[in-house]
């Protein structure tokens, strides 16, 4: 993945370096952002390559500042955090199980009891770390410390219904993704499915995004709604759309697992 | 359409008056608002009536106070309010040519003279009123006498881009019917399509609602969304979202004009 | 639930015996099927009742051979048969592990081993019957003698992969459902994802349906498609494909186990 | 656009091409048919060319045999056909009116004298050639000379109500789009929404695809579809539907004259 500025000849540069080294591309993506006259840049490649001295050639051929991240294919390591409701821990803990999400599931921790005896038939490890009695700042520093025990590539929050601290966020810069359940920018915050109700809208839905500082606000990587009408309850909604918010995430994972995401200011662009 | 108290044997009362005045039901639908213990009912009948007699008995059988709104099945005359978006108008236009609508358009009432040739080669009406060196409280006032001019059930914005005063609306009570390009409650207002590009959304859409005092606060009709991706800029948005415009408004114009639409409160029940 | 000849004053008269049962409608649905000229009535009650005498009173209200299904709203008793795939299996045992469907799932049977570890961690009977070497006839003699084990309202084959006899189908008529994987009736039989593919589609479906003799003809229940293209091969949309299959096959079963589904010839009517 | 054998390098051996041209790429896509071992590749560029040394250069580049489509970016010419349903062309005109679709309607010809009027309003020439006692074949002549007034690029089959003879569909080979009001492979041929009511699906769509010898069989383009219940019979499925076909053939038109679909075989690339 190359985030530069944009220039007259990149594709050729970089397709350039890719064959000097004798790798293969399978998959080519890129987009320039014409105001900020950025280019980004997302390759499959495959072939034996010295990784030093393909950035360093790449480095010789992009604009100077170029970013270049140059990953291996292979399978991530995750740390998922949760609450109390199971549809999304329960999906991917079948999905670590039967190899149908690129990633390892390390480790679950949530801040209740509840989903411990889920987690064990699948055989993860389980932390429970209650925040009764706790500071915010206590808590968190307790969850870090757990996360910390564990090897790990990203933090998915499956419905962990507590807010984090700048100082987390910070510590695990677009590494946390986190599902919302609403249409963001729509019900921002606490009980979504309520003030869905309570504002009549014929669609519900969810939202997976990287986490940043501001509640709910991070760069969008997947949504989707589905339809709902007066008949629905909050409770109703609730119960429909975990649906979308057990779909919606996993989207997101398949794109951020596979590299096909990258950052691009609070957006994200999908290769 | 009846809408009264809840309580047990509302639809068994309702069915004896239809029996004893010897109406068949075609279609019942009937709904609870379990908090407000409210109770909402449209049947659609057929048989000879006499329509003083129904209501009458309705009366005697139903709670207190309870709301009967009898209608004959009908076309529905409507004014079209726009600027200078012809997508909507134009799909309004070819319906009430072919008769692909429950309505028949009255005339078509702009801000601007763009649309005047549009509305002319279909032989409806054309109204033009420009905004330009006047008042709010003044261009508004000659709107609703362009409008007076015409016999009518509705009014549809489609794409009028400007905002109706509470005067306005109080006059036209639920009989105005809006078109908004964001599946509210996002991006009320101005410039939805430029709010979603800055927000990163990967969801655009449309909500019709019937138009109350609150800028785009009035009850949902319908709504929808599309998807779209990061190479979208606010221009490709509005040009893909304008074709679920065109269909979110023809959909609840098709329910409300259907008489399949109540009020409750600041939603909608869908029947 | 009521199906007989239609004929005015049907709804009346079922409003009325409930009326004097003293029951409570909670919802209410009907249907005329108007070519055959028959009706279709559901509706939720509540209250005491004796059941014989209600069905006694709307016998005689209703018109000679109405066919009247009165039941009690109760969590259904279901088997799942599968064979090796575990996403519907793994989202029904999950959802029979947390309440999240109406059903109680008595017991698994695969006709391979695959499922048991899946089956036995949520402690649910799992039964492998293998196929091999015997004739057709002989294993699902021994299929149904291990269903026959179990006290059940529905058979749920659970992405089953094989064909069923007339004479199962016939013991449990209008009692099983199953999950096919392409929108039918595209691709019926045998690789539905290899003939999308050869066809080139741009979109992948599933379809839930009550099982009859004729392989994949049988009354749908539900259906759903996602978008596809160029870049899937056969396996990239079976991964894909998945994900539908398992929502498509739990909205259907969601609607047989509330009891909102009734049959009429090969379709089906949805209250 | 190119279309040759692949092997290691050709996106290097086209960039350099391209850079040596002193072209900018806008936007690349490629596509390797794994199975054929085929390369398949797309670029919008942008810069002064002679059409002659880029070909001529891209030849030297690319493998023997490759196929070299160098087209300049403009607004097709389209020549519709249509039976008697306006909703396709109605779109198609207004469209053609207010430049919202990349194509220009050199003129309409019909089967009938229905859709006249239409086209008129919009002042585009309308041919109506009544296939009334008249041979298959001799219908098909005039037609042929009716289009062949006209200078065009595509054909569109606007709801044209007649199967096409070889000899007609070899004439304008890849360059007929039709519009089918099922999705496909399902309901192929006559009356869609009566098989489809028939048959009880709970989904209708529209296809969008190349015509090529065999009925409703050739590469398609565009699909998509929308729910139905039970309450639907044929004709209020083909009211619902028509939105559908009208939207699908669009969608397919946007590609197809924005130059990013490529054939293989019976499929479509899009890129």
């Amino acid at each position: 993945m190359i985030h530069c500025k944009d220039e007259i000849g990149l594709i050729h540069a970089i397709s350039n370096v890719l064959l000097l080294n004798k790798l293969n591309i399978i998959r080519n993506g890129e987009f320039v952002d014409e105001k900020k006259q950025e280019f980004f840049f997302r390759s499959e490649i495959e072939g034996d390559l010295d990784k030093n001295v393909v950035i360093s050639n790449l480095k010789t051929a992009l604009p100077e500042g170029a970013k270049i991240d140059l990953r291996k294919k292979r399978i991530k390591k995750i740390v998922v955090l949760g609450t109390k409701e199971h549809h999304c821990l329960g999906d991917l803990l079948i999905r670590n199980q039967y190899g149908t999400i690129n990633a390892e599931i390390q480790g679950v921790i949530c801040n209740h009891e509840t989903l411990g005896n889920l987690a064990e038939k699948f055989e993860v490890p389980f932390v429970s770390i209650s925040a009764k009695d706790l500071e915010r700042e206590e808590h968190e520093k307790l969850i870090i410390e757990a996360i910390n025990q564990f090897d790990f590539d990203y933090i998915v929050l499956a419905k962990y219904m507590r807010i984090l601290t700048p100082t987390f966020v910070e510590k695990f810069s677009y590494r946390i993704i986190n599902i919302h359940h609403s249409f963001l920018p729509s019900f921002i915050g606490a009980n979504p499915y309520r003030q869905a109700f309570n504002r009549g809208v014929k669609l519900i839905g969810a939202t997976a995004h990287f986490v940043t500082d501001d509640l709910d606000e991070g760069p969008i990587i997947y949504q989707d709604v589905i339809k709902v009408d007066h008949t629905f309850d909050p409770k109703a909604m609730s119960r429909a759309g975990k649906n979308v918010e057990r779909e919606v995430l996993f989207q997101a994972l398949e794109l951020v697992f596979q590299d096909r995401v990258m950052v691009n200011g609070n957006k994200t662009i999908i290769f």
